[in-house]
């Protein structure tokens, strides 16, 4: 019987996020190996058993399968160009955060200097990374996904590959990743206006982790009415969030905190309500975010 | 030993909300009257074994404790006007949405007519009437919360009294509830984006429900630098969501999806970083909201 030994990796950049990357393969017993713009970033690593390389080039010799987790994908492809010959014949995966458009750049860029390549998205905070339901998607070579998904699933139980597109990842990263921040800002507004009435903020999580629970358990519908195109069975009706909208200016009136970034989503349900959806599901601000805006 | 009868309820307003709150009291045996402006909306109910009353006065005074649910509080005091005599020394439950300011001109119109009132709110979709996470809070007359409580617990199993206030329920409604639509437009964007390759917006669903619990475990230390106002130790920086603003018009050039509705955010984003939060975490963005925005 053959005996397995855990697969090497290499993890170039030590961010926030790289450094938990790297720290999960230490942990599982992987000899991995970092690399860093900045060196010192790197050492924390070695201290928990990480091999430190001081050129980009002995970072990817050291390992058939190569992560890089830096800030974009012009850093990773100028970060790596120093390493482009030994990079022919390897894994590499990028896990970043990026648009399509440089995902389909950076897939042009590795294949022709014959890397085999995997484009993923950590769908997570670096504290989460190793967790059992952590998700983790890839989009591109499925050789390369078939090969290092039980290495890969080290980062996260929850690890998916999309499709064959280089892209795909960076398609939903954006799709499903836009919804971060309007939701946060909707909570640091609640937080300022409970805290506008002698409240802690702290007061309000329970609240509104169970709105969000709610918010959870609406999507596969709104889903539906979306993917047939079929509205007209309103559980919660454009008029309905209409007339909610009425009530943000009250917590202005009442707390004094700028509700001044919710104009465009009553705009939105104006021109909803204007192009006949007034009586459809809310899900049909779909069709009007299809639509270029007017020029005002 | 007494027996203990369940108590009689009247339900003020069929609508979608309304039939399903007396629903779940038909369903729990308690005996239900109903009442409805339109009255043929209340024919389901009475199917089912509810008392339709013909005449609001004659609906007040067939129960001690009254709910109502129609759309605003000043509907609900016109609504109830009729009744002002009957009122006196029963408990009133509102569970519409409305202001805080509403609550309480709602509340001082009930106590005017001598009846003991609480408003509440059903954080939750009608279908999830009754279910035992479903979550009601209520504001105002403790008293009546704690006469009634084992009966409103009939709406949901997550019952709580928030306190004396009676405009309490309607901060926490507002705070909360503001998330809802910022959250709903970015999944809709989302969806377009993904339909505009080709795929269903069904795909993106358990990628967005992950999203959403990811989301959900930020809460508390987000609530917790806010209530400490130490923004110091970011997990996720004003300045790394700057750097994924940067991607939002990616979408509109990948997808042709309208993502103008994000620009106020972008700015917000901006005049933290120009306050000196852009390396603290983005919960610092409630200072932000804090001050009144400037006038453009
Ligand atoms: N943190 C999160 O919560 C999170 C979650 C999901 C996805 N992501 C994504 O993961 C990626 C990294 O995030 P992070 O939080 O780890 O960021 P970070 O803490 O800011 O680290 C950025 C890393 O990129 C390196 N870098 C940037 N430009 C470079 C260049 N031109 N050449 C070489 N190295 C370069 C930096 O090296 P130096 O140390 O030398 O500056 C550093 O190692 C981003 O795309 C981010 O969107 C992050
Ligand atoms: N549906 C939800 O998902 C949901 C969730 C949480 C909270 N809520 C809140 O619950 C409340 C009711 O919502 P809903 O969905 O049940 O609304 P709805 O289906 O539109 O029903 C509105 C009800 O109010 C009545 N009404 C309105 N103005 C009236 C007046 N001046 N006099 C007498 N009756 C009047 C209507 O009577 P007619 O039938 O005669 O028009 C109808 O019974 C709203 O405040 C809503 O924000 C709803």
């Amino acid at each position: 019987m053959t005996r397995n030994f855990p697969t090497a990796v290499t993890i170039v950049g030590m961010g926030s996020m790289g450094r938990a990357l790297a720290e999960a393969f230490v942990d599982a017993g992987h000899p991995t190996t970092v690399w860093n713009r900045t060196p010192a970033k790197a050492e924390p690593l070695v201290a928990k058993g990480a091999v430190h390389a001081s050129t980009i080039e002995a970072a990817v010799a050291a390992s058939p399968l190569i992560i890089t987790c830096l800030t974009t994908f012009d850093d990773t492809s100028t970060a790596l160009e120093p390493a482009a010959v030994t990079l022919s014949g390897r894994a590499l995966v990028t896990v970043n955060s990026g648009s399509p458009a440089g995902a389909r750049a950076m897939a042009a860029w590795a294949t022709d200097r014959g890397a085999r390549f995997l484009a993923g998205a950590v769908k997570n905070v670096p504290t989460a990374v190793g967790g059992r339901d952590t998700l983790l998607y890839y989009s591109g070579d499925k050789t390369v996904f078939d090969e290092y998904e039980a290495t890969l699933r080290v980062l996260g139980g929850d690890t998916v590959h999309l499709g064959v597109e280089p892209d795909l990842a960076a398609v939903y990263e954006m799709a499903v990743g836009a919804l971060l921040l309007p939701a946060l800002v909707g909570f640091f507004q609640g937080a300022a206006a409970v805290q506008a009435r002698g409240l802690e903020a702290g007061s309000m999580v329970r609240f509104a982790e169970k709105w969000l629970d709610m918010i959870k358990s609406l999507l596969p519908t709104y889903a539906e009415e979306i993917d047939t195109g079929d509205y007209t069975d309103a559980a919660s009706s454009v008029n309905l969030f209409l007339a909610g909208a009425a009530h943000d200016a009250d917590l202005t009136t009442e707390t004094n905190v700028d509700t001044g970034w919710l104009a465009p989503l009553h705009d939105l349900l104006k021109r909803a309500a204007a192009a006949g959806h007034g009586d459809h599901s809310i899900s049909a601000l779909t069709e009007v975010l299809r639509e270029p805006a007017p020029r005002t």
